[in-house]
């Protein structure tokens, strides 16, 4: 079963990192970007080539020391069809080297459109009676606002082609109270979307006793993330929020089962911009993965 | 003022009807398909050359009856790249012929994420210091379930590039009362959402007296509706569910201000496969055209 995979990932490695992929041009080194602007122009296919190849340099670096990597759609889509071609290209890069790839796109809709949104990221896309694959992550964010059936689609495709999803619970920003924590005539928002998220993760059970049905819990609310561990006792964490947006290795502590596992969590400015605090533009891969190392080293202090 | 634009499109087709642009390939008439299949092969390629040729279609048989399109962005992304190349042509082309073009993505995630996906849709795309447009719509749809500092970024693009966006409030699918319909304290989840909504409108409040903010509210859910009308009276409604989903000409009247404005009906199957029910294959166009007349004339004995 594919959280099962994720989880033996993280064994094998010892390290519940997952590197997010969330390339804003002034994360990528000058001599990247000169060199493909150089090559397509300085405009969207420029940019889009530039962040292929640094990408690229990335999971080259630290493709033996995480798990998995989070691409984060919005940084892809920004670039138009080119941008999407990148997406496309980092995605079948990672797995090419063995990782986990969960595409944060947090997509939501009713029924039939789930369908499709699931067809293009989970599923396959029936073409007149001829299977074929879009986009080939292991994973992918989604939203579940809309409630069960728009949940469902995602949750069939989980089964029968293998895959897993994180459906946003608690999410890591600021504002996430305005809706989120609001109180109900018993518990919260954010406690309602839990008790939702356990009845979908009994749908999809996997042998490590997590189900493929994942959420995502933000490393800056530790107290909520707590409440949340004890609700959904056998669903797997993934976790944003960590390092730049001000998370430290403490606050994801509550996140994780005592098993040390049951939850991943996300960095990655932290990682892709290592290079910015220590070796130059030259160096942004070793720093990538030295910044790996360290996460990997302070994540195991904690867990 | 982009939501004024609307409005004046509707005024002068008299018509609140949105036309849907789901392709579903179980959709496009046989001969259509046949060509693009013969053309580039049974695959997403063939798939998203069919999707564009059906859409230019039907664009060019209701441009002057209605007075915009709905893309759902879920039915391009499920060809990959390949739709993702038609949906943008697909934009391209509507907004050549005058229409007012409203992208179906309920794109939602933290602030900085935001921007990249208000860059991508409403704003601009800054390459290293040269702004670049990726898609083009006037309008997209969003998810408000992060709060405030996720939908800022949307609202300053709105201001800045005179764009308009529709936040999903209470969805018109069968689930949809799992979380929305939750009770609080005081009122239930989506009357929160309808006042959260109500204060991002009034950073954004165009001529007509209408925000360039507007909302989703289902046709099957013609009680909310009333509901919602009251709490959010500048706001314009974007009413999916009519027809296909259930919902009919006198489930839509509550959406509607007592200036017959305020609403604008998607009908996306109903236009789209009108050719089933008469005229066949070969007079595809002419079927959605007459539809959209049909429609047209319903929708104005309620308003």
């Amino acid at each position: 079963m594919s959280m099962d995979l994720l989880i033996s990932l993280i064994n094998k490695r010892n390290n519940p990192t997952v590197a997010g992929l969330d390339p804003k041009l002034d994360f990528i080194p000058k001599f990247i970007l000169n060199k493909a602007f150089a090559e397509y122009g300085q405009n969207l296919q420029g940019a889009a080539a530039a962040i292929l190849e640094f990408n690229k340099g990335l999971i080259d670096s630290f493709y033996d020391i995480v798990p998995a990597v989070k691409p984060q759609s919005a940084y892809y889509e920004m670039y138009g069809t080119y941008g999407l071609i990148a997406l496309d290209e980092t995605i079948k890069y990672a797995k090419s080297k063995g990782l986990y790839v969960i595409l944060d796109v947090k997509r939501n809709d009713i029924g039939t459109t789930a369908e499709a949104y699931s067809s293009a990221y989970l599923g396959m896309t029936d073409v007149c009676g001829i299977k074929c694959r879009a986009f080939e992550p292991d994973s992918i964010t989604v939203n579940g606002y809309l409630g069960s059936d728009g949940i469902n689609p995602f949750i069939n495709d989980c089964n029968a082609y293998d895959k897993s999803i994180f459906a946003l619970v608690k999410t890591s920003n600021p504002s996430s109270g305005e809706l989120q924590d609001l109180k109900l005539e018993s518990g919260t928002v954010y406690e309602k979307m839990a008790e939702l998220v356990n009845s979908w993760a009994l749908k999809a059970m996997g042998e490590s006793g997590y189900s493929n049905i994942g959420c995502v819990v933000g490393a800056t609310y530790p107290k909520q993330a707590e409440i949340l561990r004890k609700i959904m006792p056998n669903i797997f964490f993934l976790v944003p929020g960590y390092g730049a947006q001000g998370g430290g290795a403490a606050d994801v502590v509550p996140a994780f089962n005592k098993d040390g596992l049951g939850a991943i969590v996300n960095s990655s400015r932290g990682i892709m911009c290592a290079y910015k605090k220590s070796g130059g533009d030259e160096a942004y891969a070793n720093a990538a993965r030295n910044e790996c190392i360290r996460m990997r080293d302070e994540l195991n202090t904690v867990r």
